[in-house]
């Protein structure tokens, strides 16, 4: 490159040159190695190397680790190598960020990925194609298309003219790409809304006009979405972002085993349609897979409950999707066929980095509803993938999800969603045997909650009026409660917690325990260490106080 | 790990012991050193590897590639080899991916990325972090406050006490990641959108109640935005996703150098002052680099308007937002100081990996106005991220933004940012000079737009008539349209084209080719070459037909 093109080159010309070098390859082949070592390390050896220097969740040191962190200034020149930057990253910051990856690490939907998972995110972002269009991603918008059929099918089964018809179609979409379940969720909802208050005489559709418009155009007051009290809260999000408002997600009772009442979500639908003419159900919601419990709602009744009623049927199955890949297990969620759109993660049981939000569309026209075309990007009748999502640019995670699907099969990710289920039911089990635990709820995917609830405590409680009762709940909140804390912070396992109803007093709150058991090298033996680990914890804690465990 | 644990493993033992494999290392040592050679290649030389295997944008294929992708079927079993997916992907699919970092490569925001950047999401994809919350973050939380603080520093330069009161503040927010630059837009507007409708007596505010009942209580029958012309598409779908409406985003219009007229804007705001007394201007937009043209609005006096009438200002500085680390171009964006919110997207002139879009609150309790809890994540008065921003589950950003600022400095960036104005300014010059085409818009920051207008139709051009002059113009378009075409189906060089109004005649439309200089590899010289070739394909296309280039 001759060094009279540009002004600022000629007179910055050694700053310039290492600049240009950045774009291109480490300053020297001492760089190169050391950076090539840091780069085998990450791609290779990565779960030893997390266990060797991280804790699982250490909260030690909060305070002091933000201490480190209060420099809002940017340097004005580099403050450091690039290979000692990934020095720090690897040996400095690592070691204090979470070990997900750790078996002991059971309480979120957050695990060990495949180690090729990595690589495969690596090339994405080697190539820095913005799926926002053709013109910036061409073979990668064809691939999205034809990964998203794939999981479309999984879903719904169509057949082969189906597939045929739709897969490349430039003018139709079975899905979309959006950041996580939340937006996924929203996609949905926002399409369900659209197709609510469609364009008609005199009225251009809520899109265009807004809710306001709308709502008086169709002589509507309000809009609610009804999903069981376990729904994910990105539906609350969801309806205040698209402004229908949180308050009219309703929450409908459930059942014995935390699936949707049909018996409560009939009676509301009665209720509306008698008393409220003025309000529209803009979406039931069914869940498969749900955040605190992991349990399923009767889907297929749902299904054609919405159809009856002629009422967009959603089903966030953000963590339950991929048991269709098992052929035991699939049947779980019976009835998905019958969704008008279905959220999937692809970070969750696909097992990808961070993050990937699917949303699926029986319909392969039902997207039309959220068009958005501009000159410059994503013009009328292109492959422009753009045209019919939230988010403008985005990266190729169809890229990592094809390449999975190839390298795991379908048979590869069941093993892993049938580990996980029998592992749980095994885990269960053991709880049960133990008499100073409580097994809360039980595990129909890979999910269970329980709690501490010493034997002592159990035998008063069944003996006890209802305020004793309600004392003895507070007391084991307590307990429950610390030994939580306290074995997240001796850093050696992580489970976490949450608050749930209890059926037959409404009013009060359990605090329990949750496991999500989705790393395969999580065993059973593990989590009867994680279990005994909380007994002594507990032990430890409240028996000092002199006969502690007694409330 | 004892094989008594788990059913599954039992049954299925040697597929589970496989699959166990993939999720920590590779099968063999061969398999290792065939995927290192692979990474090494996509990790240190991914330039040249890109240059010698990938057109830039051939078109050619379109129908045959998306012909090779029509499986619509999961395979059942493992369809190949790690390693032969990898290399698919890198022999078979990059190739047909576009070759964005080509210094010939100049027609969308897209572009080079220096190639630590690669290592840096490699990185972040193996810690598998999960911002939504601190126990699946936890330094990486802390990190992200960090780098929010040092942008919103670089926007707003308050002062030493503020940064230190907010920096690592769990109960404030200086910013919030987004996919990208619409989510950031959108998450703007929403919480513009919640503070014009906060909760008051009788009403619980908008997020909760929805847009009616606002409006109702409020007493508004419609909301507006205004934006010029030029602003982004992803304001109008922010509109329609809020419930506001996308026909309610009002064009105003813009001066000679395509900036929002003043006169104009404040024509309409005096217009629904004393007209519409139903109508709230929900917020004022200034664009600080306009997605077209790279024009930056009078964002001072934008700033004023608006603080006089007490209406939220927002600058979409997704573009331009870095060009406040250069001391020679920064001021351009004077103003940007005023805003209640910007807009920045790091994969942009940031140079980050796809994807990464924020934005940024003048007001560290401004995002009070979106949040969400949910028991089993995100509890209030924690650090957890996902409480304050649209999406839940998401990639750690942070980390990526956080070390490349340590290496660059804003020197680095600056260097960037000046070489890209300048020799946009240069190229300026250049067009200017060949008698063949015309500057249509003059480069502000490093974008600008042209067209082919040969000499002769120029000269006919000024001695006609309105008719013929449109009869011309539609000519143009036509060589302009075609000539882009041909040049990147061509697959040497890329400029993008898309559609201006002209200011004396508003009805119609001129089609422009547009170029965007952010590579620090694209230099005049490669420059000159594209019009070269552009001016090449325009004589041999339309000479053909015989004196063509008379319309």
């Amino acid at each position: 490159m001759s060094s009279t093109d540009n002004p600022s080159r000629k007179k910055l010309v050694a700053d310039w040159q290492a600049l240009i070098r950045t774009f291109i390859r480490p300053e020297s082949d001492s760089s190169k190695r050391a950076l090539l070592k840091y780069m085998e390390q990450i791609l290779f050896g990565l779960h030893e190397f997390l266990k060797e220097h991280v804790g699982i969740t250490e909260m030690v040191g909060l305070k002091e680790l933000s201490d480190r962190f209060k420099n809002s200034v940017i340097a004005e020149t580099p403050e450091k190598k690039l290979e000692d930057v990934i020095k720090d990253l690897i040996e400095d910051i690592a070691p204090h960020a979470v070990n997900v990856a750790s078996p002991y690490f059971v309480g979120h939907m957050t695990s060990a990925i495949p180690f090729f998972m990595v690589h495969l995110k690596t090339i994405v972002a080697a190539l820095n194609q913005n799926v926002v269009k053709l013109e910036t991603s061409k073979v990668v918008s064809i691939i999205e298309k034809q990964v998203m059929a794939k999981i479309h099918r999984l879903i719904y089964c169509r057949n082969d003219r189906f597939y045929e018809e739709h897969i490349q179609n430039s003018r139709t979409a079975l899905g979309a790409f959006a950041e996580d379940g939340t937006l996924a969720n929203i996609t949905a909802l926002w399409v369900a809304r659209n197709n609510l208050f469609p364009a008609k005489e005199g009225f251009s559709g809520v899109e265009k006009e807004g809710i306001q418009a709308a709502y008086n155009s169709y002589g509507v007051d309000r809009c609610v979405i009804l999903v069981s009290r376990l729904g994910h809260y990105s539906l609350q999000k969801a309806a205040g972002v698209l402004g229908i408002g949180n308050r009219n997600v309703i929450a409908v009772k459930t059942d014995n085993e935390n699936r949707m009442s049909l018996d409560s979500l009939a009676g509301i639908i009665k209720d509306i349609r008698n008393n409220e003419p003025k309000t529209k159900i803009l979406a039931i919601i069914g869940i498969a897979g749900a955040t605190e419990t992991g349990s399923i709602d009767p889907l297929y009744s749902l299904g054609r409950i919405c159809s009856e009623n002629r009422i967009h049927f959603h089903v966030d199955a953000a963590w339950g999707g991929p048991t269709l890949m098992s052929h035991q297990y699939g049947r779980l969620l019976r009835g998905i066929e019958t969704a008008d759109s279905v959220t999937i993660d692809g970070h969750k049981q696909f097992y990808m980095p961070m993050s990937a939000g699917m949303i699926f569309f029986k319909d392969p026209t039902a997207l039309d509803a959220v068009v958005y075309h501009a000159n410059y990007v994503n013009r009328p009748g292109s492959v422009d993938l753009g045209i019919k999502s939230i988010s403008g640019s985005r990266e190729a995670n169809s890229l990592i999800l094809d390449a999975a699907l190839k390298i795991m099969g379908s048979q590869g990710y069941a093993l892993l969603v049938e580990h996980g289920i029998e592992t749980a039911r095994a885990f269960a089990e053991e709880i049960r045997s133990r008499p100073d635990f409580e097994l809360v709820t039980e595990p129909v995917l890979n999910i269970l909650t329980y709690r501490i609830f010493p034997f002592p405590m159990k035998q008063e409680f069944h003996q006890s009026d209802p305020l004793r009762q309600k004392e003895i709940r507070t007391r084991l909140n307590k307990i429950n409660r610390t030994v939580q804390r306290l074995q997240r912070e001796a850093g050696k396992s992580f489970v976490s917690r949450t608050t749930l109803k209890v059926d037959d007093s409404p009013d009060d709150e359990i605090i329990v325990l949750r496991c999500v058991i989705m790393n395969p090298m999580t065993t059973l033996a593990i989590l009867k260490e994680i279990l005994n680990e909380q007994e002594d914890i507990c032990q430890k804690t409240f028996a000092r106080l002199g006969n502690g465990l007694q409330p």
